[in-house]
């Protein structure tokens, strides 16, 4: 049973401030939905070493990992390279990929096109008939497309493919109580419900409330309780909502 | 002079998927318009030890580290305990900090309104007279707010107090060429221009452009060159556009 992922995302238009990062949150989703806990995420720059040694680090302390980001075949793109340095193999050429490239590219295929061949030495092919373009998958690390519609169309395979846990649920409170006011009430529940992840967030200038509390979990009752031992704490006119 | 900075980013609210990061490109952008390299970004959940030993290691290997989140007063806010920890000192309440907390809160004051004072010792305190409220700064460990207006609202202060290098330039070109087509020109000004980063990110479903471009540095005439030299190695009908 897979309970444990870590995301690598990749890139120096990241780290730069070009863009917004966009794929973290969509993989953090999906993996909630599969009961699985995203514990870390790393972003560095494109550069072999340290992407390989932050693979290396995050493979062996989690069940899986997801990179997102360096995997096409320009110069900056160097995952599968720095995947293939942290598991200590080469880089090989993998002949059904290179068939669908040339498929695709017919005459106009290139040298550069089929760099998107290049795989770890030892890699899965992931894929099924509605994404016929496959993950990369070495050992316990998929390598994902940065791009965020690219990245976002591979989730369907991590569901097919992670048996992970029950899948989290998450109750949430809404209070024009500011987190001062709340604290002595929030330790109460966090201590009589220790399965419990509580968390509270203040919002600044949203008149319909002050602070959302969440209570997170895989065991839905639990959560429902911890909400509901929550909310008869709270003074009269409290909570705004419940969601 | 500082030049090169890692992000902490911190909380279980983003790594569940709750909300979207926000705060890590508005640092990014205003390190690179200060000439200082922002190398790294983690991000962890609301955990003392995770964090502490973060902290240490991002603070010993950059000139400066920005944390974001975790300074509030409730349970799941553990970002001063755990770089009191990283760094071996006490958590100690800060004087005028807590005068200020009373002012404001005055008679609703409580323990938890009070929590807020708490820093490293050692921790000094940065501001102006158009930020009051002070941040608080950890030798080279600054801790930042995690709600998105409160961590914009300190980027004053940095640009007061943190004398980086040249500001980064940056300029693109957008093609209607792939990656595999654009690889043997792009390697060209990648090997004649060693001081320039070039970066190359496809685009889905733009019907404007295939691929954008961009040629990075702190000369800004090295950088202007490479992006000409590109332009020439293109054919006909290229670019589609500069910026």
């Amino acid at each position: 049973m897979v309970r444990t992922a870590a995301a690598l995302i990749i890139g120096n238009e990241l780290l730069t401030g070009k863009i917004q990062e966009a794929n973290l949150r969509v993989l953090a989703l999906a993996l909630r939905s599969l009961g699985i806990e995203l514990r870390r995420a790393s972003m560095v720059l494109d550069d072999v070493e340290t992407i390989a040694e932050e693979v290396q680090k995050l493979a062996s302390s989690h069940d899986v990992v997801f990179t997102s980001g360096g995997v096409g075949p320009t110069h900056d793109d160097v995952t599968v390279e720095a995947v293939a340095k942290a598991f200590g193999v080469a880089v090989v050429q993998n002949e059904p990929i290179a068939a669908m490239l040339r498929a695709h590219f017919q005459e106009r295929c290139t040298e550069g096109h089929l760099r998107m061949a290049l795989v770890p030495e030892g890699a899965e092919l992931v894929r099924n008939s509605e994404i016929p373009w496959p993950c990369v998958v070495m050992r316990n690390v998929w390598l994902l497309p940065g791009v965020p519609e690219a990245f976002r169309a591979k989730m369907p395979l991590l569901r097919e493919r992670l048996e992970g846990g029950r899948p989290f649920v998450t109750r949430s409170v809404y209070t024009q109580m500011d987190e001062g006011e709340l604290k002595p009430l929030l330790d109460r529940v966090v201590e009589s419900h220790p399965s419990v992840e509580v968390g509270s967030y203040p919002k600044w200038r949203d008149p319909s409330y002050k602070t959302k509390l969440t209570f997170d979990g895989q065991d839905g009752e639990a959560v429902e309780d911890a909400m509901r031992a929550f909310v008869e704490l709270l003074p009269k006119g409290e909570p705004q909502r419940i969601e």
